[in-house]
């Protein structure tokens, strides 16, 4: 039996046509979908994308979403109803296994801690990318949900990542590094400095500081960082892929797709929040519709790998 | 004339083969250089390299270099005759106009700030790196010399940066952005938040925060952060268009090699440390013989464009 997700239809820069057109393909692959916005809106749009008759995709209303440029906290607490918060309680009670979405992540992140609160030990919660290496795949972690971060805060991390890392790249024991900018363990800045003895500490496979260099060459499975540093890491990678191909295009080099579709970063669909009592995976705001229903179905794995609870009690061992 | 440059012959992953190699060659191509090591082994190298009647290239006795592993300050303390030493002496002298090295960054760091000595006004002296972007090239400011900055750093390297970028760039009136993980003022960790501030008091086209998207757009001509995130992001983006380039090596696409040599980030050949009163430019330790030649073109190019005194003025202008 599949895991039902409750997606934030209004969630995106082309909310909800794109939401409505990839949760109608994640129906179809099976996927067991309720979404969740303005009802109308939502039922026309799924008819449009000829789904009208899928059992396994329902609607659950909610009147309004959370803009971009809108102050999180703020919009939340102005909007007891916004898609976000109503996709949220359904997972907090029990009618949703996870819920997904590729809007606002200051929201998604709120809306999330205030329903499933934070698991014991925990003291931040973090989103957790697998970035494309030559190794294969390594999980970022911190990847943007902690500008400024203590040390405690990135072995907290390790800890999660590591347990992710064993569930999404089926990786057992995952080498952990702490993304600096020297190996050497005095190489960094303050916070990497203390994160070293802090990270060392845990009962982990800690493989030291690692260098972008190192990462990429698939030296680590998960790498550890704050969420101001991982993200711009991210981001970084991901603009230079894209003037990569955007130069190979203006030089008529006939890519063969294949080459350069696994260093996509939308291709994943999304990042789980580890660290609160429940399942949220965010996407990227851009995504499409193939995307949308990539996180999706990422969502429905994690939330049947029960990597909510699997964190938990890896944490519940370590941490108190 | 041609400015003449102190070249570190034992700095460098290659040391000091490829670094008498690429001497030669920018001797070749008119540069006037002092190799500086031990007198007897750069001699036979020279000569191995059909380069022994240069008249425009001598050497300058050092004896012994800093190793990767040292300690910068504990090694440059114990070798007053340590090559980059010497280097810097020459430059300081005035036999210089400036000194090229591949080697120890740290202790080339250490090395021109006793020489040299700090502009006045600027607290913290910042590696100054060219990065492509499809705008054409952005200067990233402070690309690894300090792990940990206060706003009022990030602001006098916004500062310097600019005077760079007109000078290498040729950009008028550079657009000067404040690296960050959302373009909003409130975005960012705290530093960022500061700096945000900082920098829009100074006398700078200053166009907020930018993410790495607009970044690699080219919406930067100037790109301002701290030691850590920016040499996090330069290494990122060197080992993603390595990650690259080996898979459409492996996929045996036949790749046009310009669609990708303006991407090499070692093309540049180096990165000058911008606030002492001197000229140091720092390469990559992984340098070929080329990089080394390309290296000492742009010290030479630097020394010419007067680009010590020209940073001096618009910090003595702005800062006091």
């Amino acid at each position: 039996l599949q895991p039902t997700i409750a997606v934030d239809a209004l969630g995106g820069d082309d909310a909800p046509g794109v939401v409505v057109s990839g949760a109608v393909q994640a129906a179809r692959d099976g996927r067991n979908v309720i979404l969740v916005g303005p009802s109308e809106a939502i039922r026309s749009l799924i008819a449009k994308e000829g789904g009208a008759g899928l059992p396994n995709l329902t609607i659950e209303d909610a009147p309004e979403g959370v803009a971009m440029d809108e102050s999180p906290l703020a919009a939340l607490r102005k909007k007891p109803r916004a898609s976000i918060r109503v996709a949220c309680e359904l997972a907090q009670s029990g009618r949703a296994a996870g819920v997904y979405s590729a809007g606002h992540t200051g929201a998604a992140l709120f809306a999330a801690h205030a329903a499933f609160g934070m698991m014991a030990g925990v003291e931040r919660p973090a989103l957790a990318v697998i970035v494309p290496t030559r190794g294969g795949g390594s999980v970022l972690v911190d990847a943007g949900a902690n500008a400024d971060c203590r040390a405690p805060h990135l072995a907290q991390f390790g800890l999660m990542g590591a347990v992710y890392a064993t569930i999404l790249l089926k990786t057992e024991n995952p080498r952990v590094g702490l993304l600096s900018i020297g190996e050497e363990a005095g190489k960094g800045n303050e916070l990497v400095k203390d994160a070293h003895a802090a990270l060392a500490a845990m009962p982990l496979r800690f493989v030291g500081n690692i260098d972008a260099a190192r990462w990429f060459h698939g030296d680590a499975d998960v790498v550890v960082t704050d969420g101001f540093t991982g993200n711009i890491a991210l981001k970084v990678g991901e603009a230079v892929v894209a003037m990569m191909a955007a130069r190979l295009a203006e030089a008529k080099v006939g890519l063969p797709s294949e080459a350069l579709s696994n260093l996509h970063y939308a291709k994943e669909g999304g990042a789980p929040l580890l660290g609160v009592n429940g399942l949220l995976v965010v996407g990227h705001g851009r995504s499409n519709a193939d995307a949308i229903a990539n996180g999706i179905a990422l969502t429905s794995k994690l939330a049947e790998g029960r990597v909510v609870s699997k964190v938990a009690e890896a944490v519940g061992r370590v941490l108190k």
